[in-house]
């Protein structure tokens, strides 16, 4: 029986998605508009990062930013937070400890996720080796804790998105971040093309509160390289209709940055700050605004969407 | 029968100790001669105080240093460790996470060490708490797990100490330091007055091996009003023979530390630095020779005590 009605279930679920209203005009938007979250990420990873970053949501822009829970500077942003009830905060759930000499854990115990770890009990530097290691209840019962850890703290959790995109690179780990999304009544960084992956968790978990992205931006290496001021430019002149997240990194290059960025230019301390730069800069307001962008909150999805009834 | 016992046995761990050789004898300097070690504290906590801490170690009379393994930049300092095998580096065993915006735990599964830490999961922030709270089991545990991640980073620990004294705190704290100390046969810093305290377990801890400072020293909020050059000043002048330790912290102050220590100027960023000022003077290195103190370092005396057979 089950095997005969599973694809029945699953195009059920895809079909009542695809036939809810749009983002745009459940905003109260046309459906063609340009919608925008401006994100900054990886807050709490580091004070550079904090500062930077609050520099941005405070005097540029940039909109929306997601905190690292586990890392040592969470503190410092979750004080900010408390404080400052209007910023749009969510999580950047954390699967990784990518850098050379700077780590973080879980912060569950370490026992009880152990298939996250390595043997230094830090988290693995690569997402591949999560992906290679992890149980998926192990993913789920850390992605809860960390936004359990944060709620504690005070903050008003706007949304929730994925560091190095490590919860969304497996169906099974998708289908443990959508669940405590749900849990929480949270929209997710969710990319659109999880409805391709017809996999019976994830398209069971689908209901009128998802929030699907149309377009997930950030700069490659490849990209930065040319400029990333080319790159930036050019995705707001040609910015589809839809609902876009723009992940972007603010931190100062200075010691404490380049000392964790060591021997990874990439993402590194110049990168960091030359997205503050650009995006702090009097030339990308004008360009948004020349470009008619209209910029949304996750708060906007989350009380609107996410926990419409 | 024990408790008639008991008495003895004491009396007998006291008088095996106090009838040992001095430990300049056993070093090989006369019984009068005034050692000192001058030790940077708190590596691994910052990556300020890491590089700070290692041009003292490298161009000033600061010999020994130690290291704290739950902290976030401990990997920056294990390689290090790793690749300048002279440096004198032992492990600052940590029991409380003091900064209001920037925290670490422990390195055990925090299940296991439930008593030592606050509810945000990280290490209380003051000792009294820690005295009140922890439980003797979990503490010796934790300080077993720190010196056991240090070998498996590849660090030759030379010593073990106390980072804000915490371990030195109750009988059943340093019973517990000892017995970890006697584990790995590594010298501790431990005042000569612990014999005072004549505990049935810290005595039973007491042999030919165990090394006692006659002198602990630091700079307190007072004295380094006052002005730190004097207190060191006066202190190398008057420095009484026997082996010291002189517990110092090597920081810049730049932003990553004055954010680490915010509100708490006592031990801040511009104490560290003041501290690096006046240990990497060419004043203080004369001073030194003038005074004919004789630098020792805890690697000769893990060797020639801790490890004497």
């Amino acid at each position: 029986m089950r095997l005969i009605c599973l694809p029945i279930l699953l195009f059920a679920a895809g079909a009542i998605y695809a036939q809810q209203p749009s983002i745009a005009s459940r905003l109260g938007y046309p459906d063609n508009a340009r919608l925008l979250i401006i994100h900054a990420d990886d807050l709490g990873m580091a004070h550079s990062e904090n500062q930077a970053s609050i520099i941005g949501l405070e005097n540029s822009p940039v909109n929306s930013a997601s905190i690292m829970v586990p890392c040592p500077w969470f503190p410092e942003i979750a004080a900010y937070a408390r404080s400052n009830k209007q910023a749009d905060l969510g999580l950047h759930l954390t699967l990784n400890s990518e850098w050379k000499h700077y780590k973080w854990g879980p912060v569950s115990s370490r026992d009880a996720v152990a298939s996250l770890l390595n043997k230094q009990g830090y988290f693995y530097a690569t997402v591949d080796s999560t992906v290679q290691k992890a149980k998926p209840g192990e993913v789920e019962l850390e992605l809860r804790n960390q936004v359990k850890k944060a709620y504690e703290a005070g903050i008003d959790v706007t949304h929730l998105d994925a560091h190095m995109r490590a919860a969304l690179s497996t169906p099974e780990f998708i289908a443990a971040y959508m669940r405590v999304g749900k849990e929480f009544g949270l929209p997710l960084l969710l990319p659109r093309r999880v409805l391709e992956y017809d996999h019976p968790e994830i398209n069971a978990l689908f209901d009128e509160n998802t929030v699907l992205m149309d377009g997930i931006h950030t700069v490659v290496p490849e990209d930065y390289r040319k400029g990333p001021e080319k790159y930036y430019d050019s995705l707001m002149k040609n910015l589809p209709p839809g609902l876009h997240s723009l992940q972007i990194h603010l931190a100062y290059d200075n010691d404490e940055m380049q000392a964790i960025t060591v021997d990874h230019p990439d993402w590194g301390a110049s990168w960091r700050q030359a997205d503050f730069d650009y995006f702090t800069s009097d030339a990308f307001r004008q360009l948004l605004e020349a470009e008619d962008i209209i910029l949304v909150t996750y708060r906007e999805l989350r009380d609107k969407i996410s926990r419409a009834e």
